[in-house]
């Protein structure tokens, strides 16, 4: 058995392919892939995603035109031209990426699974042929997979994840989404918006509910206007015919779709990789256990993003890459990960984004909370935009007057988000940020500006 | 002649209403307005035409609908019913701040004009009749008004200014804008997205010449593409006849609109306050001179807002007010007036905001500088916007790293800036701001992180 020796190895396209930066030039480095270059966010998560959300997001901007007094409606809804836009952009990307590792300088590209053999040592199943492979340093960056649940499966219906669902050949016209996350929340705003009924089953009580619980209620109850929500539901059993899919809920209700979509949440993909070979430990939930710098518990052996990270976040995965590269380059400079001030954003409808602590989480973190929830409603730009359900709502300290948590849901709140992360990574005041800086008026930014000198400290 | 005393007069409602906060409660306090209630930026700037722009924004999107593959089309504006949206919602405000200050404690309004006839003393015409006053400090905050060209006022033609266009029972065919600032820009977007053909006439080369010159560029491209533009051209007659107002340009051409609207800038409401009876000094351009704690050249008389400040912007004004109340609270405690970041936004389309130097501006003190213009559509969401034109252009100083001036032109720009407000007014470096916390993936506040990147210090 022939095998060839590798500087490094990184088993995954995704942020995995990011960590070859210059500083390897000169070194022998193999990348394996087993699926579509590029990785989940820019083939099948954030990046087509929110191409879909803009999209949607022009069609309910039609539909509510007549509130700021102007009549319009929607003609047709091209569906296949949207989704033809989306992937002749990403596409060509994740095509080019490939071509880069296969064909360009320094890099050995197997397209293939792979699966560790011993300490350092890869097989890799390309075309039906094992290819054996060691290196220095390995690092696992394999992502993570749509889970689905049992009764789906073994049910032998047709189901959709957010791998096939944006690439579908027509418009559905009733959908029945299972899940209650952000990936659930995204779709069910996109294809509602496109003319799609939709229902959506969830065990919990409430949508998205790794947000602060103010905003998560304040969401689920707009999503019952919109949505055929079914609340602390699971689906018991499913089948196929030619009303379409139906499923069985432990509700004792059942729910019909032309299309059934699976958003119940992502595993790590570290089953097929047969980790215990190399001595690389994991959490009982399949993520690949690694301190701070991003080491596994197998001597030269890293991870980041999805298979190991507790983010299931992009941008927390380019940055752990980052510090992953850094230390595969520096090891006598290990810089640490940064899990402080994660955000994230949910773009459905109305947006979402956070950052730190609820109010829940603050509590009980032991803080004397002071919170302040300021309506977009009640600042000028919100009167602009007939805003009547947005709101920012903010989580600090009383006692050190430091800001522990920010969450909005509204307009542009993606945007938004980024001044109170700017503001929190870098140890800005509640009052220093409100008046150590101009805020322009009438701007949408004016509601955080209002948001922090709504909270009462008490003083 | 009787005199009533104050121990606070404070001339102008808009801003200077402001400063009477609840540190005066059991002073006697004189507020004098001679206008409608509530200054300009309630009555007749900021707030009203942002809720006129946004409409605007509603009217494009639906236009441009089928870039992203849905086919819309508007069936009628109904400008009586966006006219009277928004004076609905402002003018009961501006109604219940003079009611507040008529029937309110502490405070005797003064419907009236008002002019210095001494020290610390004035008199105000009230429906006729001449009432005088004295007060042991005086707030002079009477703002600004449009200038009206000669030739435009002595032709006697109808014309309207931002004070009444707003109001108008039918849009026109053509509107003629003479002035390529701000307030025409604004009102050139309103009013053509509504359905209006809009010239413009302006004395420069190039629209919105007060911001960055590759910003002022690209946006009079474009903006030459949507109106008839005039550039370089000067108005020297006008006359009104059966086809509408008619303007003769220094450049031999004619312009026509059924209205024409005057917005040439705006000069300091000084002429008929007689500030020389009261010694208080102005600059040539009649703006009241005031010192960093806002005092006039004469004792007891401040000044705040449009009438003195170098920035006729109401969130400048709003902070000016703000260190006036404080130093007239707290004489021994004087604060400065800081006019260091101080932003502004244009909510024309595309939106533009800025903050610092430009370029030019950088360079001509002296700096060593290092530009960077990000496109938003070479980041993931301008994609997903289909974003062809908007950019952040920044300017920094290639020593010392620290950021100079940041300029956006494109959706959102009015938002996007305050993280570049903040990071100025707290001294973010470049690095740090770029790398020191998490950017979103994909949000829209990407085009700034990778402004920051790519920003070449040369090292």
């Amino acid at each position: 058995m022939t095998s060839e020796h590798f500087d490094l190895a990184v088993i995954g396209s995704g942020s995995g392919n990011s960590i070859i930066t210059p500083d390897f030039d000169g070194k022998r480095v193999a990348i394996i892939e087993r699926g579509v270059f590029g990785g989940t966010c820019l083939n099948v998560g954030c990046i087509p995603t929110k191409m879909f959300v803009y999209a949607a997001e022009v069609a309910e901007q039609i539909r509510s035109a007549a509130t700021y007094g102007i009549d319009a409606h929607i003609d047709a809804i091209r569906w296949r031209d949207i989704r033809d836009r989306v992937f002749a952009r990403i596409d060509p990307i994740s095509e080019g990426g490939k071509d880069y590792r296969v064909n360009g300088p320094n890099t050995t590209a197997y397209l293939g699974s792979a699966r560790f053999t011993g300490s350092r040592a890869l097989t890799v199943t390309v075309d039906g042929q094992e290819q054996h492979l060691t290196a220095d340093q390995i690092v696992i960056a394999t992502g993570s997979s749509p889970i689905i649940p049992d009764p789906v499966r073994d049910s032998g219906v047709t189901y959709y994840t957010n791998e096939n669902v944006m690439r579908i050949d027509e418009l559905p016209s009733r959908m029945v989404i299972l899940g209650g996350g952000y990936i659930a929340a995204e779709f069910a705003h996109v294809f509602s918006a496109l003319g799609v009924d939709v229902s959506i089953v969830t065990r919990g009580p409430a949508l998205l509910r790794q947000t602060d619980e103010e905003v998560s209620t304040a969401f689920t109850e707009l999503a019952a206007q919109r949505w055929d929500l079914h609340l602390s539901a699971e689906v018991i059993a499913a089948r196929q015919d030619a009303a379409g899919v139906t499923a069985e809920l432990t509700t004792g209700e059942s729910v019909t779709g032309d299309i059934l979509l699976v958003a119940t949440g992502r595993a790590p993909n570290t089953p097929d990789l047969d980790l215990s070979a190399a001595g690389v430990a994991t959490h009982s939930d399949g993520r690949v256990i690694v301190d701070e710098f991003g080491r596994t518990s197998a001597e030269g052996v890293w991870a980041l993003g999805d298979v190991s990270s507790p983010y299931q976040l992009k941008h927390v995965a380019n940055h752990e890459a980052r510090v992953v590269a850094h230390n595969l380059a520096h090891p006598r400079e290990l810089r640490s990960i940064d899990h402080r001030f994660v955000p994230s954003a949910v773009f459905t409808h109305p947006q979402l984004a956070g950052v730190g602590l609820t109010e829940r989480q603050a509590r009980e973190a032991g803080h004397d909370v002071v919170t302040k929830s300021q309506k977009y409603g009640d600042v000028a730009y919100g009167w602009a935009m007939e805003d009547t359900t947005g709101f920012v709502k903010l989580v600090a300290d009383r006692r050190t007057g430091e800001l522990l948590g920010a969450h909005l849901m509204g307009p542009d709140a993606s945007s938004l988000i980024q001044l109170l992360i700017q503001a929190m990574s870098f140890g800005l005041g509640v009052h220093q940020m409100a008046r150590g800086q101009y805020w322009i008026h009438p701007a949408l930014a004016e509601v955080i500006e209002n948001a922090l000198l709504g909270l009462d400290f008490g003083n």
